[in-house]
């Protein structure tokens, strides 16, 4: 992939969540009193002795103490020590002549399913310095995340799944260290991931047998840090790598990492962070309780399933216009370039502008008998055939949305709210940076907020990973978010099912709930009392 | 070598130690819930959440997450964990089917610069099963301890000499596991090492560069728990190797470790622990204080280098009585076999007797012009050819000598003490097995002390090592002996240099220290008042 191509994988917006910075690798600089015959201490004892006072109790890895001895005597006993965390404190993670403190980086990765994403982190500063996309490598095994599961159901699949997203996060790696003049393998000091719970499985070379299957048991949930040697990532190979809990097989570290990355677990309003995507994540609550759901969140969005559709990239019809009057479509296509096809955000906000142009009834249905609507057409198009919007896109779009407004009424019930109580909501991950708002909420997808209220919050997966390598207080509050989440199962329930069935209205079968949109079909004729 | 010949290699000395047990690795049978929709922990999650109601947080590593997971689906969530201490606190050394928690090993190691011994321990009753010997591997690169440090000064040497003691080790360990019908790789959970500093340098694989030149710096005193996989040691992959701390370069953990053994540590009496081989090295302390140096013995004591010297082997002269009416020779050889040399403490006995027999002075020499006794004449020996004590011999031995009394001086001077104030003696290692009682104490290399105040420790390096397998506590009491013994340096000390020179008289300056041999003495008419 061309940087133009990733860029286009790299979501702009970010919350800014303020942390006090307490990095999860910190560089000491160190000046040692010589050896000599009144003071014999040995070179390794020497030095944690010293770094013990400065920090605290800190391990030492056999594998560096020769070089310890070899680096403190060629400096004149003055250099620089990389702590990192490690399960319980510190752990060295190299030591380097002089006094290299001011230069210290870290990588915050967000492993999608099909998108991964790594910031370059000054862990001096928490400034992102740069930033670089790519698709997962898994991809060339299986577009979707049931196919790897099969795969690496055996020791074999795992380790080439495995190997896959290490070597895409390799390259990475080489591309940010190049572009800013660093040694990835002597200047990164630490790694941290919000991924999927399947991902982090992959990621780890740990079967997936159990995540797919009744009743759903990952292998693990908090993994907690592991040594980027084991891994094969190429940075310092004792650099920690900090991977974000999971609550269960379909809530992962990523959605852990985006309530991080929100805050909405330090503020007393009651908020509402939705993340579709492959699949669909719902978390509601505040500062004092947390409940969330999951579930495929059907093909609807997906780039190649529906009639036209692509995925989120140049010439994909991203945003699209209808005049309610006299029916015309307008487009615009990502990039600019002539149109492919249309991407999931483009279908939502056409799927939305039909509906306000009454082409489609509150059942998403078709008024006038047709079965699609052209976009583009033939002539025009940069494929030479007309791109449309089909019913059955239409139909899926509705499953979608069902799904989630079940979920969501779901969750509401089981703490004996309304949605009417909700004050805050947050759009994440990559469709929820593309989605206009203004669709998602005539088509019911989203509250009915104040837009004030409404939140882009870009990658919150990466951004929370970005925290979590800035403040150790940052892994401890994912590790209380994860713990306390009260995660709804879907898949085993009937009452879902039932919502489900029953809330395929656009934008909701309680019309008073969407106030703003309930204006403008009134406005529109659309709608008479 | 033979089990006959490795035998010889055992010392059967123990002081018997009780130890609460606590040992280093621990089998915990666990019985999990089985997962469900209500209870839907991930494995890896489930099982630690269990070990820490149990004994505590326990550290998972990832490379036995595949293995946790099918354990325990597969033993119907009915398990054995093995935890292990780390550096701080337990981590998870494997997982077995169903209850194993009776059948737990460690392996006791004593390294020497000669000969390796290990004792397999039952973790579960602390008692030795089996215990096997074997010639230190690096003998190949250099009998004496000074070419192997020359040798590892480099990478490569280093990770040659590391090779060659791990063979021997997991030569050692091949033999005992099929002996005692065990599969080393899975029933033995934990090792511990007692030897001396240049031998944990080489046992690790670190350059030892320093440890010969002032101001004898080791690279490392506590190289703190390691994970036997880091060391290539055929035994459980995640089972800590703990290794005991060093004073300094020539105050090892061989010594620590036979501290620990003989308990000198935890009683008010003011003890002695003299442990004479290639090096020499003395404690004296109590519960309150230790004082301790150490230095290159000499070569009088070893095998190759007297006039008809060898190893302690199978026909060796260890014991030799001489009339001290018609100055007859009488002598007894290892296993009985034909005379073939004279071991180290077979001179020493020769050499009392030769004391006590008159045919030496006090200063050491010939009283009748000659210089050499014949021991066994060549028609008797295995050799072809005579058998002898020399001058020279004597004279070296009398460099030894008078190297421990000085440095014994020392050692009572810089805490106000005399000879007489030493209440108890321990005798340790193979030449102390060896050596007799009587003979040391003629020779003043021994205090003449009650001979019930005089206790041979054996292989205390081994016992201690065991005892470090059976109680964290006694680990702790390894780190709190190496933290304050004050050692004193020898190498560069003018006063151990005066003492040296002034202390060459058998078996005393003042022969009021010795009142038992100058009672013989008195007896035989070669003492007048």
């Amino acid at each position: 992939m061309t940087d133009k191509g990733n860029s286009s994988l790299i979501l702009q917006d970010r919350v800014s969540t303020e942390v006090e910075p307490d990095p999860i690798t910190k560089k000491i600089f160190i000046s040692l009193p010589e050896p000599g015959l009144s003071d014999n201490r040995a070179d390794v004892d020497r030095l944690r002795q010293e770094l013990g006072r400065v920090i605290g109790p800190v391990d030492i890895d056999l594998d560096l103490m020769n070089s310890i001895s070899s680096v403190l005597k060629e400096s004149g006993w003055r250099a620089t020590a990389a702590v990192g965390i490690c399960d319980r404190g510190w752990s060295l993670v190299s030591i380097e002549k002089g006094d290299t403190s001011g230069s210290n980086f870290g990588l915050a990765v967000d492993i999608g399913t099909t998108t991964v994403v790594a910031y370059l982190v000054d862990m001096n500063t928490g400034d992102v310095i740069d930033v670089e996309a790519c698709y997962n490598g898994q991809v060339k095994y299986g577009d979707d995340i049931l196919t790897r599961i099969f795969r690496a159901q055996d020791h074999e699949g795992a380790a080439l799944m495995q190997r896959a997203i290490i070597n895409s996060l390799n390259g990475l790696i080489l591309l940010l260290s190049e572009r800013n003049s660093l040694k990835a393998d002597v200047d990164i000091t630490a790694v941290s991931v919000g991924a999927n719970t399947t991902m982090v499985h992959l990621f780890l070379g740990l079967d997936t047998g159990n995540i797919c299957v009744a009743p759903y048991i990952p292998l693990v949930n908090d993994p907690g840090i592991i040594k980027s040697e084991q891994l094969g990532l190429n940075v310092l190979k004792k650099a920690p790598v900090y991977i974000f809990p999971s609550v269960g097989s379909y809530l992962g570290g990523d959605i852990i990492a985006g309530i991080l990355a929100s805050g909405m677990h330090k503020r007393n309003e009651l908020a509402l962070l939705v993340d579709i995507g492959t699949n669909g994540e719902i978390v509601m609550g505040n500062a004092q309780w947390m409940v969330a759901c999951a579930g495929a969140a059907g093909p609807a969005l997906e780039g190649g399933v529906a009639a036209s559709g692509m995925r989120a990239e140049q010439g994909a019809v991203s945003e699209i216009k209808i005049d309610h009057l006299t029916k015309e479509v307008k487009y615009h296509t990502i990039g600019g370039h002539a149109p492919l096809g249309i991407c999931g955000s483009g279908l939502v906000d056409g799927i939305a502008e039909m509906f306000l142009a009454g082409l489609i009834d509150r059942s998403g249905r078709f008024r006038e008998g047709r079965d699609y609507l052209v976009v583009v057409g033939s002539s025009r198009s940069g494929t030479g055939k007309d791109i449309v919007i089909s019913q059955q896109d239409i139909s899926n779009f509705m499953r979608t949305k069902g799904a989630v407004n079940a979920a969501l009424e779901l969750l509401l019930e089981s703490v004996g709210c309304g949605l009417g109580d909700i004050e805050r909501f947050y759009a994440a991950g990559a469709f929820g940076h593309h989605l206009d708002f203004e669709s998602a909420v005539t088509l019911g997808l989203y509250p009915d907020l104040p837009r004030e209220k409404m939140v882009k919050i870009g990658n919150s997966s990466g951004e929370g990973a970005r925290l979590a390598l800035m403040s150790r207080k940052c892994i401890e509050e994912a590790r209380r978010i994860a713990a306390n989440i009260t995660y709804f199962e879907l898949n085993a329930n009937q009452e879902f099912m039932n919502k489900f069935v029953s809330s395929k209205f656009i934008p909701h079968t309680n019309m008073d709930y969407y106030p703003t949109v309930k204006r403008r079909l009134r406005e529109r004729g659309l709608l008479v009392d």
